[in-house]
């Protein structure tokens, strides 16, 4: 990563870290252990990814920063939000190195309300999901603030619309396939498991990098919609990348135990391509690693086989590449500047981790 | 009831049924069984209350109801959301003599998907969980499409922010108060109960009449703060009214067993006002019919009579006529016509149910 875009990073999470810090929309929610719920997943920081797609989009169509500053924290709270309901849906008890919001309400109910332990996890994920539901609120607010940086109104409707019309109803349907996967009986096919991956990972970075361009360029024209194709693709792209690193990567630089997909079932494209083209007994033995406790380093490096011999991991790697491709000709289509530079850097950062 | 508000509520419910009838906004949600539960409860009918309160608020402050059209049926889609979510939180199983919307998806994932018994119930909470989150971002998209009506963009950006920064707050927070009193050693006080009963009922009745008098008159002025505070009071005046006939009605007429808020151990206002005036002997004695899964008809007799003698029934009927006549204050300082008239009987109808 260049020095530069270090730098911009460093600019837009100490932006956007201040800014929600700040806000005030928490203040007016009670009771306090609620109000502390919604201000949590914003203020663990984090990358501010999705902010910096919409600045610099905002920036690279040549607008002023300042105008979509507020878009920018929406993104992220809106984040945020599927966030606390995920981490209910999937059980998940850490989130950043500290408990999910459902669980640091439950242990709220047992230490401070004396709740019983059965009692105790139905009033965290009670508040968790109001919780989840005050911070979509306070995304669409946000967003709707950009009129006070000087965004024109007809255009925050625009991108108010967009968000609660296009991006909600694609992200939560991503979400819902991700839950079903888990209780079909046959695998998905690609096409649904493309379907999942649009909605729960590109739907939000499309939108992101859509309203930066929109705002930079003043309205809801090809820009917008390059930068939203661009955002797009750089969401299938990275999703694909983190497939492969998850069980091709290493476990240091990669943050994730090695295999954790196929210990949790997740239909990967990876899986779902091989399962597909093995010959009918090594399917077998690669599904036999589908939903196990614990995988030895053997089985690890005989799954990397079976994926690598059947030509899935080409496969997937290609069809990668041709992602990260039409995120870089949409994003070159835009123009040439110094922030089209950082988003092409971004891009390569993403989707270039070592596999 | 007379024929003129009998027919201008007719006339509300078959333009809000057909309006959300024919949407196409859930027609993009995926699976198939979560579209039909983000339509589910909105199609399911009801009296449309709330969208009869933004259109004749509209009307009676000399504006054109058909301005108001999307505005009204985004408080009910808004209203629906909040219903799946407390649904799941209270573990209801049936609303308006249906399943409620986890129940069904419940159901689907036993029938359809053949889950088990234990793992059914989850993926019918996980989805209305995912269901509510979408209709929130139903009812924010339908009250933006009032610019398409010829609501002007600042005024629509104006009841846009007050819905999702002032609303949601306080809706949410009145429903994770309710909750938590079940978990609370000691009784709520009296304020706490009111201040969600403020979120619970209020918020949203004055919400409905705020855009309503707002965009009848053009603008979030003094006009549209009257109506808000005539839907506030309304909703006061209401919800003592239903705690009143929750114990002294008619089991027939009110649609309610009689003495269910006891039985579900709810701090009504009635409770609270009787447990600080009766004698320690009597405060016992009404303290333990709280919870008990079944009360006999003496009983209820006995509940009645410790609630008359401490004078917690006069106090509270007072306080309900308060509320009423602070209602029919605030709708008066914004004029007198026939929609004016208009929701004069329907505060009439609301708080005169028989005690």
């Amino acid at each position: 990563m260049s020095g530069t875009l270090k730098a911009e990073l460093g600019f837009v999470k100490t932006k956007i870290d201040a800014l929600l810090k700040e806000d005030v929309f928490p203040d007016q929610v009670t009771p306090p252990e609620l109000k502390e719920a919604v201000r949590s997943y914003p203020l663990r920081g984090g990358k501010r990814l999705r902010p910096a797609l919409v600045l610099w989009s905002c920036a690279a169509a040549g607008g002023n920063m300042e105008q979509a500053l507020y878009a920018a924290a929406a993104v992220e709270v809106f984040h945020n939000w599927t966030l606390v309901h995920d981490d209910i849906i999937d059980r998940d008890e850490f989130r950043r190195g500290v408990p999910t919001c459902h669980v640091t309400l439950r242990d709220f109910a047992e230490k401070e309300l004396h709740a019983t332990p059965d009692r105790a996890p139905k009033y965290g994920s009670d508040f968790a999901i109001l919780a989840g539901d005050i911070q979509q609120a306070w995304a669409a607010d946000l967003l709707l603030r950009s009129k006070d940086c000087g965004v024109n109104p007809a255009l925050v409707i625009e991108l108010s619309k967009r968000m609660h019309a296009v991006l909600n109803p694609c992200l939560v349907s991503g979400e819902a396939l991700d839950v079903k996967f888990e209780y079909l009986e046959n695998l998905p096919s690609a096409e649904e498991v493309r379907f999942m991956i649009c909605g729960k990972t590109c739907a939000l970075l499309a939108y992101s990098a859509y309203a930066g361009g929109a705002i930079g360029s003043g309205k809801c024209g090809e820009t917008a919609e390059l930068f939203g194709q661009f955002g797009s693709a750089l969401g299938t792209a990275f999703q694909i990348q983190d497939d492969l690193l998850g069980i091709y990567g290493d476990e240091k630089t990669f943050g994730k135990p090695i295999g954790s997909d196929f210990r949790e079932a997740k239909p990967t494209l990876l899986y779902i391509d091989a399962m597909s083209s093995l010959a009918p007994e090594k399917r077998k033995r690669l599904a036999s690693f589908r939903g196990k406790s614990s995988l030895t380093d053997d089985e690890i490096a005989l799954i990397r086989t079976l994926l690598d011999e059947c030509g899935a991991k080409d496969r997937v790697i290609r069809e990668a590449e041709k992602a990260e491709k039409q995120a870089l000709s949409a994003l070159r289509k835009t123009g040439n500047n110094e922030y089209t530079a950082l988003l092409e850097e971004l891009v390569h950062v993403l989707t270039d981790r070592k596999v």
